[in-house]
Formats: structure tokens, sequence, C-alpha cells
């Protein structure tokens, strides 16, 4: 079964937990444009999370979900309030959501982890998460060292519950390849970062629309925290640093409050402009809905286009 | 149209290029086979060179092309044997093409670079090459940073001429979800690792048969020569040394022969196991042509399943 059929949603689409960008208003746009919203609780508490949770309420009556940053200090918390709160599913990112599984489920919480390996999806399995999503380090944030064609058909063919693939899909020839390898459905941020919706500063929109394909680079490898961000000041200083000095404490100052930097502030040169390496195939701001109906059409025409090429290879074959 | 119409072979499928490995014999065999054997000159000298390729007619009728690897000292008078024995067509890897192109084309030779980005992609297409193959991070050997699902949909969107998709592809469903990209064919190689056919030692195709998805590391980033590898010892000497020293002469002492220390000798402890990401799917020793044939049954399923959730998706959102 498809994930907008198990969801009751428009498109097998969901978005993307975004610290310090999904909000409830973004993720309730998600949602009411036809794909799944998802609050990012990466940068907040929990009374930050129970508000957002109970705004995004108000702003739509469709489904949308909550993710737990599981390297927030806060985590714990955000999972009490989320009980409380009754949401349907919550997602997870950023480590082993081992600890909380139990609590969630017992609730009656549906739980996707975002997994980045075979292994830590069938640990998941095992704890009896509903469903996992399987993203390769093409993405942008938080990443892992397996990548999206190479890690979709391994988690898939090891487990027997859904997978969400998510990493380097940029549009629908990408949501086909996911498809392709298996996934159920497909999660998608650097492609809503250029939403007219999106409630990040200009500059930074900008700097995704003017990114190239190498225009991204993973800083914290040396400290066991990779994350993908665009090339700039900051990411040349701190991996010239990751050279020398591997103290965590002393890469995370260059860092600290650099998401909020890029987001609020709009500061391309010292802030963390967090993006996937399919950056450089966003080239216009446009509305959610019209982002979500270019994925259907181009999946649409790329799966045509695959159906004619079977049929000339197999005219080709029966010889 | 597809690669195997143009090249006039079964199967729309080239062999990576894989130095050490990849002689007269296998590239014969892997024609002979159906899809198109490449004969890798990456660890040879010019004699060597032509007496491959002459060997290489003999052993076939079929089509097949010599890859050039422009690290390689010898590559200037490699490409000269190769003009003198009228191959067909070359691929290069490992570097910019561009001082050999020229040289090439005018002796009638069809040129299809390995590129691991759009901005040389569109430099190799200036200089008048017929293809480019557009390789992933997730292969082994000598990589790039980009994925291969970010980057062959950008490569195929800069250029003209036709793009051959590798990385991280590990059977039919890879296959389909490069073609979905916007690939022509595909290159695989650690696939073919584990064929009846290639003369690499047994301790090797074990090694590639037990590894698990995450049991691949890139080591050398620090130097500018990024090379995907099975962990094992030799590669945590590396990259600790590499956290300390970044002399590139002193880590090449560490990695020198340690490639024919896994091909031939079948040290897996202290040899360069090349291997690509998806080694984790690679469960038996088989032929090739049974190889190819698993292929190409295994992306058929897929794009009928394509097709089917394409009329789910399609009967959903016709409301």
């Amino acid at each position: 079964m498809l994930l907008n059929e198990m969801l009751g949603i428009e498109y097998p689409i969901i978005q993307g937990a975004m610290a310090n960008i999904a909000n409830a208003d973004f993720a309730a746009a998600v949602s009411n444009a036809g794909a799944l919203g998802i609050i990012a609780t990466g940068s907040m508490d929990a009374n930050q999370t129970r508000a957002e949770i109970q705004k995004c309420k108000t702003l739509t009556t469709k489904p949308f979900w909550v993710n737990v940053m599981l390297m927030n200090p806060n985590a714990a918390d955000i999972v009490d309030v989320i009980v409380e709160e009754k949401v349907a599913v919550v997602t997870t990112g950023a480590g082993n959501a081992g600890a909380y599984v139990e609590k969630l489920k017992n609730a009656g919480i549906k739980v996707f982890p975002v997994v980045p390996s075979v292994a830590l999806a069938k640990r998941m399995e095992r704890l009896g998460v509903d469903g996992v999503i399987a993203e390769g380090g093409e993405s942008g944030g938080h990443v892992g060292e397996m990548m999206t064609m190479a890690l979709l058909p391994q988690v898939v063919d090891a487990l027997n519950i859904p997978v969400i693939g998510a990493g380097g899909i940029g549009d629908g020839r990408g949501m086909a390849a996911a498809l392709a390898l298996g996934a159920v459905g497909i999660q998608i941020g650097t492609s809503l970062l250029v939403s007219e919706e999106c409630p990040i500063h200009e500059n930074y929109k900008n700097a995704v629309i003017k990114a190239k394909d190498t225009d991204t680079t993973v800083t914290g490898r040396s400290v066991n925290t990779p994350v993908r961000v665009m090339k700039n000041k900051m990411t040349r200083k701190y991996l010239a640093m990751e050279g020398q000095i591997e103290s965590r404490e002393e890469l995370e100052k260059l860092t600290l409050g650099s998401l909020r930097r890029a987001v609020v502030e709009g500061d391309v040169q010292n802030g963390s402009l967090m993006m996937g390496q399919i950056a450089g195939m966003s080239k216009e701001v446009k509305p959610l809905k019209q982002i979500f109906e270019d994925y259907m059409s181009s999946f649409n025409t790329c799966i045509e286009n695959l159906s004619n090429i079977q049929g000339e290879l197999n005219g080709k074959n029966t010889k």
C-alpha cells in the first residue's frame, strides 16, 4: 500500500523535519497542500512543542506528525508532551529512538524513525515501530554515510514494515527512483525550502536557488555529528579547524546558533544553510501546492518513459 | 535511444573499469555475456595495454572498450597505444580527460569520461566527448562527493549528450532508478566482483558476499584522492594516520601495492578491497550471464510495479 493511501492524503510525500524551520504554520501548510506536514522540535523545549502542536491543530484538519530530534536535550520532555497531546505519529532523527519507542507505542502513537543503516532499521523493527524513513547522506542537515541508491533497497529487503525513502530526491524522477528501489513514499526537505510558505530568510531561499550541485559539504565527520550544509565562510573555517583540533566543544562554539543565523537573520556566510545535494535542482520560489503538483507530473512522465523503455528492451530481448 | 541499441549489444549495461581486475579475459567474458566489457589499464603500462587489447580481440567478436585511468603515470603512452590499436571507445576515470580528448577524437575514437559533477560534465561536453558516465560516490574505488540520486538528474539536465549512470546500482531496481533519473544505461562494478569469471582471489569474493551495507569507508579525503574500500585493518590504520598527518607520500606508502594484495593474494586485512555500498546486496557467486539476466528480470518486475503504482496514484488523484 502506498504512503498516501496509508495516511489518507493526496500525495505519497512527507515533509522533512527541518529544525528551526518546520513550525506549526509550515507543517499545516504542507498538510493543507496535500502532503504530510511534520513539526520539527529540534530547537524547541516541551512548552514550545505543546504550543506548536496545539496551534497546528487549529490550522489544519488534516493529519500532521511531530519529529523528535534525539540529540535535543529536551527530547524526553517533548515525548511526554507528544503523548499528552495525542499526536498520531512521531518521527525521530539523529540517533537511536530505542528509549522512547515503548512509551509512544503504549500511548497508541505510531513511530517512524529515520534510519541511516540496515542494522538500526532492523533494531527499530524489533522494537515494534510502524515503519522507517531510510535517509541517504545526500540530504541536508544531519546525515549518515550510506547513500539513498544503496541504502534504500537494502533496508527494504531487510524489513517487513513500510520504508519511506529520503535523501537526494529533487523531483518526480527522484520520486520514481525511490519507489523503484522499494519505498512506499518519499520524504523531501530541500525542495520545500524554496516554497513560498517556508519561513526562512529570503537570503537562504536565494542561496538554495543559486546553489550548484557541488555547493554543499559535510562538517563534523571527525566528531561523529556529520551535517550537510552549503559551503560558505563558516564551513571553510570549520573544516580547517576539524583538520587540526577535534574537540567537540571547540567546534560546537563555531556552529552555536548558526542555523538560527541562516534561517532568521539570512547570514549566508556565517550561518548553517542546511540543504541537500539536490539544491542545484531548485530554480525558483513556488507555492507548496505547485511543488507537489510538479513532483506528480514529472513522476507520471517518468513512469511513462520507463514503460516505453521496458517495451523496447523486451522487444530486443525476445529473440 | 537506450545504450544497448546505441552499442548493438543485448543489455544496457557496461562493466566498471576495475584496475588490476578487468583484464582482456574478463572484459571479453562480459561482452560475450551480452553487456559491454572494458579493459581497465589503471595498473598497466603501454605494452601491457597493447597485449591486453590484442588478446581481447581474439576472445570476442563483440564490442569492448578501454579505460584510461588518468592518475596512471603511463596514461599518455596508453592513449597512443589505444589510437594505434583503433579501439572504438575510451572511458576515462579519476581526473580531467581534457588533455586526451582531441587526440582520441581525431583518431575517430569515441570518448566517455567518468564525471563526478555537473561542471566537469559540461566541460567535457564542450570538448566534444560522445557521452559521460555520471558516477556517484556510493561506488567502489575512486569516488567523488556527489551521490547518484542527486548527481544523475543534474548531469542529465545540463547536457545534450547521453549519460550513463553509475554508483550504488545493485540490481534491476537500481537500474530502473538510474533510468528514471534520465540515464540511457548503467555501469556496474561491485555486482560483477562476485561473478564466476571475475579474476579476483576467492577471499575477496567472499568478503563482498559477507559485507553488510555499512562495511565500506572512504580513505584519502584529506589528500584529495578519496577511495571507497571495505573497512579492514589497513583502513583503520590509514584513517587514524589521516587524522594526524596529511602527507600524501606517507599515506601512499600504506596503500602501495594494496590493491594487488587484495586481488592476487586475497589479503582481506591489509589489502584494498575496493567495493561499493551495494556490496551488501551480493549474496552468491554466479556466472556473468546469470547476473545480467537477474538484473533484467528484477528490472522488468520493478517497472511493472511502478506502472501499477502510477495507476493507483492517478486513480486517487482524479477526483
